[in-house]
C-alpha cells in the first residue's frame, strides 16, 4: 500500500514523501494529490530525518535498568548483573526484549546490532515489530572448552534451523577475547568466514582487559591478539575500543574492521575516552551504540550523539571536535552504510526508516539548524512518527501494542526484583 | 483552593498529596474521600518528585539555540552570539524569555537563577506562570567607567521600581570580573550589602580567564581577586568555577560562596572539568544549572544531572564519584535550601513545587531504582504534570497557553534570522 507523508520539513523545505512497499520513491510538494489512494500520514509541524542506527546493544537487559549504578566495573558484573541475568528465563529474554524495541521505536532508533544470550528469543520479538537489526549468535565459553564445543553446536544449529525476516541481519558474537579460549575464538573465526558472517566483539574496553590480555598472550593488546589469530576483517565490528595504541590503531585501518562507540557506558563505567579522531583520521568505520540499559540507561540515540560529541570535545580541550553533521552522519548514513540497511537518508531509492521530530518541541526550536537540534537539544521523545521499512511503528506519539508488552515486561521485571 | 494528586508513586508507596494554597499540608494514601471539595490531579502511572532547580541560565537565549556549535569560545561570542545579541528588541527578551519558561514547565524546572540584561522583561515574562526564580540585575559595563556609572544608576531604578511577585526573588549580576572595571565591582559589593542582595557572577569558567585575570591584577585568579575585594559571601553564586586553585578551593569555602556546576556547557564549549569532589569536601555549596540554550543546547535539568555523573567518573576514572542520588539532591534539596525556595521535597510543610514523572515511559521503566531512572535515563520529555507553588502548570503533559508562546517566539527567532 502507498503512503504518503504529508507536509513534513526535510531541510530547508515543506515536502511530501511518496513511500511504496518499503521504499521511498518520491520527495516532493503536493504529492497527495497525485496520490489519493495513498494513505496519508500527518507530517505538519514535524521535520523528517531517517531513523538512527544503534551500533551495539543488549536489549533484554532494560529490565536491569537501575539494578546496580555507581559501581566499580567487578562489583556491578559480579554483584549485581550476572547473578540477576543467571535468573533470566526464557520470558524475561523475550519480554525485556520486545520493552527495548518498544524504546527503540519511541526514541527513534530503526536498526540496531544486538548482543545477547538467546537470539532466537530475540528474533521472536522481532517478529511483532518491523524494526531492524542484526541479531548475533553469542559465543562465550568464560574459557571452558566443554562449555565452548556445546555453544559451537548451539550456533550451528541456531544458523541451520533459524530464517531471518526482511530487515534482519543475522551475525556471530564473541563475547571477548577474555571470556573465551582460544579455541572458541579459532571456531568462530571459522565458521563465519565459511559463511561470509559477521562477528561482534567487545575489543578493549578497559584499560585492565588491556593489561590481562598483554600479561595472558606474550604482550599482545586484544587487538594484536585477534590480529594474531587472523580474526579481524571487514567483517567484524569491535565494540568500545577505548584503549588503543598506535600499533592497535594501525590493524584496525588496515583490516578494515568496524568500531562502535559507546559514550554513555564509557562515562558511566568510567571505562576512558574513545579516541574518535585517531580512528578517524585513519579511516577506521566509526558507528555510535547505547550499550545496554543498564550500562547507560537508556537507548535513546539522540542522547548519545550528544555525549559522544561533548565527550571529545572537553577530553581533547577543543570545541570544534566532532561536530553536529559528523555524530549525526555515523548515527544514520554512516552507520547504514555499514550495516548495508537500505536507508540511512530521505531520498528517493532508499527504504523508509524515517522518523518525524515534533518541532513544536521546546527542543527543536527555533530552527537555525535542524541537526544541531537533533544532537544538542532534542531527546528521544521528541520523535513523534516513527516509520521503518515502510511500515507505521509510531504515529503522532501512539505506539500500537505498547501497553501490553509494558504490561508484560513489568512482570517479568518484578519477578526480577522479588 | 484544595487540590489533591491522587495514586501518585512516592518512594516506595503509593499515596495522595493533599495541596493548600502554595503548600503540601497532608501526603498519605486515599485522602480524596476526606476532600471532596479538592481538585483532583491525576497520579496514576506517576511518580512524584519535587521540581528541578536550575542555578544558571540565560533564559531569553532559547531564540539563539543552534545559532552557533562547534566554534571557538571567542569566535562563537565575538561573531555568532553578540551581534545576534545586539539584535534583541523588547520583544524578544520578554518572548525568548517566555519560551524558556515554557520549556523550563514541560522539563520539570520549578526554580532558575537568572542571568541575562532587561531583567525587568524577564519579571514582566514570569507575570504569566507561577515558575518559581530569582531574577538578577545586571551589571557588565566592558570595563567603561561612563558605562558603568549609567548601569549603576539603572540597578538603583530597578531596585526602587519593582516590586517582585510571590516566589520571586531579586538580585544583583556582576557578569564577570574581566568584563567589568573594578569600581563596578565594588559598587555591586556596596549596593548588595547594603540591601542584603544575592550577587552572581561567572567566575573561573576558562583556563584563559584565569590567565589572563592573573596577568591584570598581580596574579591573582579570579576568585583571589574577587576575595581582595571583599566580594565574596554567602550571598554570592558563582557560575562555572571549572579552574580552580587550592587556594581558590580555601577561599570558596571560608567565604561560604556557592558554586554552580554546568556540565553541558563546559563540555560543549571544552572549558573544562568542575573540580566536583574538592569542592564537596571543602563543603562548598553546590548547585547544578543548564547556562543559556545556546551553549548546552536545552534547558533539560535531567539530561544536566546524567551530563554532571558521567563526566566526573569519566574524568577521575571512578565510576564511584557523583552518584544518582548525590546529583539529585544537589538539582532539588541542595538547590531548595541555598535558594530558599520552600520547595524541594515532597512532604507536608513544604511548598507544592512537584513533578510528577510518567511511569509508562520506556525510560522509567522498571522501577528498581526511580532516582537512578531519574538522573541516567528519563529525560524531561518524562515530566507528566508540574505544579508550581500550588498552581498546576503544566496536566498531563498540556501546558495552557504553550501554542500563542510558541507563535510569538517564532516571529522573533524568525526576524533574527533574516
Amino acid at each position: 500500500m502507498k503512503k504518503i507523508i504529508q507536509n513534513t520539513l526535510l531541510g530547508s523545505e515543506i515536502v511530501d514523501i511518496l513511500i511504496e512497499g518499503r521504499t521511498i520513491t518520491k520527495v516532493s510538494p503536493a504529492l497527495a494529490a497525485e496520490h489519493p489512494d495513498a494513505r496519508i500520514i500527518n507530517g505538519e509541524n514535524t521535520a523528517a530525518f531517517p531513523s538512527l542506527i544503534n551500533g551495539h546493544t543488549h536489549s533484554p537487559m532494560t529490565l536491569l535498568r537501575g539494578a546496580g549504578d555507581d559501581m566499580a566495573l567487578k562489583e556491578w558484573l559480579e554483584n549485581c548483573m550476572w547473578p540477576l541475568e543467571s535468573r533470566f528465563t526464557d520470558e524475561d529474554f523475550y519480554w525485556g526484549g520486545r520493552m527495548a524495541l518498544m524504546e527503540m521505536v519511541r526514541t527513534g532508533t530503526g536498526f540496531f546490532n544486538e548482543m545477547y544470550f538467546n537470539p532466537h528469543l530475540m528474533l521472536k520479538a522481532l517478529e511483532k515489530t518491523n524494526l531492524k537489526a542484526r541479531i548475533n549468535f553469542p559465543v562465550m565459553d568464560l574459557n571452558d572448552l566443554e562449555t565452548g564445543k556445546k555453544m559451537w553446536k548451539d550456533c550451528e544449529r541456531f544458523f541451520t534451523e533459524t530464517e531471518a525476516p526482511e530487515g534482519v541481519q543475522l551475525g556471530t558474537v564473541l563475547h571477548s577475547v577474555y571470556t573465551n579460549t582460544r579455541e572458541s575464538l579459532e571456531w568462530i573465526r571459522d565458521f563465519a568466514a565459511e559463511r561470509e558472517l559477521p562477528i561482534h566483539i567487545h575489543v578493549s574496553e578497559t584499560a585492565r582487559e588491556v593489561e590481562e590480555c598483554r600479561s595472558a598472550n606474550g604482550g599482545m593488546s586484544p587487538v594484536e591478539y585477534l590480529k594474531s589469530l587472523n580474526l579481524l576483517s571487514n567483517r567484524v565490528i569491535a565494540a568500545h575500543t577505548v584503549h588503543l595504541s598506535e600499533n592497535d590503531l594501525a590493524i584496525l585501518a588496515e583490516t578494515g574492521t568496524a568500531v562502535v562507540h559507546n559514550p554513555a557506558s564509557n562515562m558511566k563505567l568510567a571505562s576512558g575516552v574513545f579516541p574518535y579522531k585517531a580512528l578517524r583520521d585513519r579511516n577506521v568505520p566509526i558507528l555510535l551504540g547505547t550499550d545496554g540499559a543498564s550500562s547507560n540507561n537508556n537507548l535513546d540515540m539522540l542522547e548519545e550523539m550528544k555525549l559522544a560529541a561533548l565527550l571529545q570535545k572537553v577530553s581533547f580541550e577543543d570545541p570544534t571536535r566532532l561536530s553536529a553533521q559528523e555524530i549525526f552522519d555515523i548515527a544514520t548514513i554512516g552507520g547504514a552504510e555499514i550495516f548495508g540497511t537500505g536507508g540511512g537518508a530521505v531520498e528517493p531509492g532508499k527504504e523508509a526508516d524515517i522518523i518525524l521530530m515534533d518541532l513544536k518541541s521546546p527542543a527543536m526550536f527555533p530552527a537555525w539548524n535542524l541537526i544541531s537540534n537533533m544532537v544538542y537539544s532534542a531527546s528521544g521523545m521528541d520523535v513523534k512518527t516513527h516509520i521503518s521499512g515502510g511500515a507505521v511503528l509510531m504515529e503522532n506519539f501512539e505506539i500500537p501494542g505498547y501497553d501490553k508488552v509494558f504490561e508484560e515486561a513489568g512482570r517479568c521485571a518484578r519477578r526480577l526484583m522479588s
